[in-house]
């Protein structure tokens, strides 16, 4: 195949795309993720319902930020809207990943936010995971998908959180979305969002009133992993 | 071997019944799956209590829709008579899958339906996994097997759904059995029916309250994967 | 290394005994198999806390029914005199398996016989899985291990039990003990012992209310595999 | 890479970090461990943020005990004040393991102590695995991790244990810690705690009013490992 001015993206889509398997995060071919080039205002997806054995980086599909392809002979991922819902409105993240990954998925079904009960939660966000409650009807008949972005975008505006600062939410019913600046980055706040999720329901199995984290705590860890004083990790990474 | 006239059912049945082990939904032999060829009205089936290493495609059993071994030296799996009558009544199903696999042998143990509760269950199944009540005593003191296929077309019959639409039950203080056009359809809902099993059990423990999924919901995720408008995986697929 | 009298029961209890670890029965030592054999009135038994990695045939110790090491540089498992009083009280078990698997451990912690819920557990067993009590403090005090038979035998007797038709025991407060003809049927009671225990706590979980399985499916899916006109496996098995 | 007095602390070090992710105790980079050589009154210990599969002996830092570096180009851990902490105040400890593993994690974030429920237990300690509380807001607002290591040693005061004999803590809302006489018996006893942490959950799980271990048993199997007439394991080893 030609080299193309896409395949980066498509590579690192690609790769993304096969930690999912590797991290038990999906089943079958429940899940995606992507990978943008902001330059060029479009990203790399998988094709829907591609068994992820048959994935390879030139299987990507190209799609622009409105959705619509712009190279690939295969059809995207059905998710595909959501993501480009997601590129368009929040101009700082570079890879988007959706699975069913069987936690998350737990906490979303039971239309909960899952409290932050500890430092794990706290190294990574401040707050607890956002559950975006389900779509009203007229959404859901109308472009679902679409709107499923837009459901995600309002929740963190009617709770005024930074999708810079918190890169992982619940759709209620549904499922988890992850982000960050790379695709990779993407799908490692999906595995570390499943961990998070199996032990806070741990955590109210064994203490039905457990409380959540103190303040202080909250603020010392995530701030010694992502504050402007940070120790955690290498400066050069 | 000689080349038989049923050696491509027997490879299917062989090949789906390998799954079984490599998908964790077996321990020992405890599952079976089948491979129908319409045509002939026979199937070939796991042959009863060899363990899956010591499987060849030449061990399976090939057996008419009245359960009467038509080819084979070794027994068929003990299950056999309820996938005759399965195959005899429903006459568009091609596998048929039976496994004890932990959470869906743990809700059929509990007697109850695995309720709807996300997109995950939807974009399989509108309905609430039925589990079929156990059988009276008459029935089980009678042709066990035989009966137990009855038991599930009954039970299909009284809550009126359709085996083509919903491809899965609970037997209830038994365990599940799924189906399909073929084996690796039916090892395929095999598979879908223990992760839905799973989350159900974990909602219902995050949330004893947990909505079953609204109505458009359910229909906006059925049909995206199944309606004559449906947008998930490849055409060619 | 000289070939002796007991390489069978050496080589059937290292066999066995690997099986564990391949299992996920044990974590580290924390379990032993040995393999009897009954002319010679001696079993061969794993070694204590050696790792399994470094385990091979003619590490497992000889000892005799009254726990008498008759051969061997090793000291044997620190459960020995357990599996003696079993061998010389039950004339017809030819080897047998302890671990602390994670489920069926707990249900020895929490004190309690594990319900027969399914045709799982009716496929081995009758009977609830019986839990013997904790010793009392003389007993602990004594000959510890020895009185651990002794606790497991007098449970059978309360029960009026068959040590034939229930391989399986809970040691309250401990952890499990199973047996059978060979240390190979041992182990694979090991592994149902701890699926029926898992799939009995989630099924608590899912119906706090969940009814012990009928008496006539009790005893159908028992003779099945069972009795006298079984039909289940091959003849030739 | 010049040979240099500290290596055989860093070899140490790195085969004990290298046992996290192989005991499944580790997502990403969640743990670390050190390895202590008294003599020199320094320890190796893990390189903050790089992924297991990227470590090498010589990247393990070396530290005294007050938490200076002393040798190496990395970041040492950010937990390293901790250990560094326990180091000093401990003189018997020759390894330390932290990790953030699910069952025990849990705990901790549940703010309780794990009760001691079985023989498992018993086998490692002879007292309910404590559960220091969390810091108070100044401890944290101050050196944190320094502190950490205070808030260990302060909980074993007040609940009058020694480290010699109770091996394991759960820093509240944060995460176990555990240590031992090399950094492989620290691993070790994190894998236990582990083990112990999700048998406990189950136990409670199963039995609401589960009751403590009883003392005599308690006692025994303690003794018949670590008492001076202790039957388990081999004498050379």
């Amino acid at each position: 195949m030609a080299k193309t001015k896409y395949e980066h993206i498509q590579l690192e889509a690609y790769e993304a795309n096969m930690q999912l398997p590797k991290s038990g995060l999906v089943l079958f071919t429940f899940g995606n993720v992507s990978a943008a080039d902001r330059a060029l205002s479009v990203f790399a997806i998988k094709p829907s319902g591609v068994p992820y054995d048959e994935l390879t980086p030139g299987k990507m599909v190209i799609v622009d930020f409105d959705a619509k392809v712009v190279e690939g002979n295969l059809r995207p991922s059905s998710d595909t809207k959501t993501h480009a819902v997601l590129y368009k409105q929040w101009a700082n993240i570079g890879g988007i990943a959706h699975t069913h990954s069987t936690y998350a998925t737990s906490w979303a079904q039971a239309q909960r936010d899952i409290p932050i009960f500890g430092t794990t939660h706290a190294d990574h966000n401040t707050v607890d995971i956002p559950c975006a409650p389900p779509m009203n009807d007229e959404m859901i008949q109308g472009d679902y998908e679409y709107e499923t972005g837009y459901q995600i975008i309002n929740c963190f505006k009617e709770k005024a959180l930074s999708y810079e600062e918190v890169e992982m939410i619940l759709v209620g019913n549904h499922a988890p979305f992850t982000w960050g600046k790379t695709a990779a980055k993407a799908v490692y706040n999906s595995a570390v969002l499943e961990n998070i999720a199996q032990m806070a329901w741990l955590t109210e199995s064994i203490n039905c009133n457990a409380p959540r984290l103190k303040e202080a705590l909250i603020k010392k860890h995530f701030e010694r992993k992502h504050g402007s004083g940070s120790y955690y990790g290498q400066e050069l990474i």
